[in-house]
């Protein structure tokens, strides 16, 4: 998985250690979904700016930045269920579903 | 499982990508009921348009269009607990339950 | 568990196929249980008219009808901790637990 | 354990049957805390009137009257993560987390 | 892990025995991590006043004082999932995720 959305560029936290940076490089072994509202139709939210390409393009998900360049998600128009579906046949099982606000999500976890 | 519900018509997510039509063809391993307000009664809604047909049959649910034509949903008059016990007789085990807003929602993996 | 509360009654629903009435008879894997605002005390909701006769005598649980008619529910005074041990005392364990509105709600397996 | 806070006085729910009353005495496989507003601070409470007394003395909980009379529970002033790690060296895992309106609630479970 | 964030200042809870603060002294099984609204971005509250200083640093995480002096806590500016993945490589494991009003929480657990 070269290049494989880690998150070395994000771990500026100004805490007074460095050793996390090294400790993430190039795994994605979590992954968090969402959808708002219904949970039988898309769109599902399917990552984060730090997101592996690799696994974005397998889901055939579209970046798109939100809420006047805060940041950066990648969505499917695809249903959560196969969104997940999806997922389980790269390894990804999911590990925990809930609610917040309006929102379901998803967190998978691959070994 | 011929013309099991898989998501081959959905994924047109305008992704860069599109390795993931493959991935999830005739498989069904997740699968998502929910209900509202009430847990000891039903309607359960119990798949999307994509959901496998046969499984659907087995349940007893009835395809209906919701809010113009906009989705697809299956439903059936069991209370959720019903469900999951026939679900369960068919290899299919709770994962995480959830709600959100006024609806209960349940997640379900088949090996 | 001679008449042990399955779903036969139940599923009429209208869907194409009617092969799951033969899937659940006679086998109650799934419970659910349910309290209101406060997790220290009682009553807890702990069936639906499709319970288990014999697991709701086992629970001490008393049957009651709510809202003109519209459906029926078991119910004990225990508190939901007490109710989750004496559950797991006859092999169920707590799959998931989950909030929805005023209501707490445990879903609970048996192998 | 002696005198170990079983549910003995509370199962008179008024149900057809009583072999309930015996299926869980003395033993105390779920434990319940939970906590309101902020995850990072206590107080967390940790038992109702029927915990065990030594589990409850074990995390040094404090047995308070709550809402005149209606019922007791047993809370400490510590942050509810640090009670799981307490919890965890007397052999109860975490089974699942939820929030319901402003409490985040841990079902606990010793094997 | 010298120094490792115990609860021995914590447990002055008023309890009638203090046979607990013995049973966690040093260890760190459970760890909590929220965020706020959005799961996509951080920053993601990783600590509280009595974490493991270790695990905060390898984190790259900030010490704060909020609310008036009242609590501590520990927040990177990373996203969650980004910190999901970094505790994983230190061995946690989600158990849990849920919602309570605005904030996502989840509950990690090392053998």
């Amino acid at each position: 998985m070269p290049g494989g959305g880690g998150s070395a560029g994000r771990d500026a936290g100004g805490g007074p250690g460095s050793s996390g940076s090294s400790g993430s490089s190039g795994r994605m072994p979590y992954v968090l979904i969402s959808t708002q509202i219904r949970l039988e139709v898309g769109p599902t939210m399917v990552g984060d700016e730090h997101s592996d390409p690799d696994l974005m393009s397998f889901l055939g998900a579209t970046k798109r930045n939100m809420l006047g360049n805060h940041f950066w998600e990648y969505y499917v128009t695809d249903a959560p269920r196969v969104v997940l579906n999806k997922l389980e046949s790269r390894g990804y099982r999911v590990v925990s579903m809930t609610g917040v606000g309006q929102t379901l999500v998803w967190c998978l976890h691959k070994d």
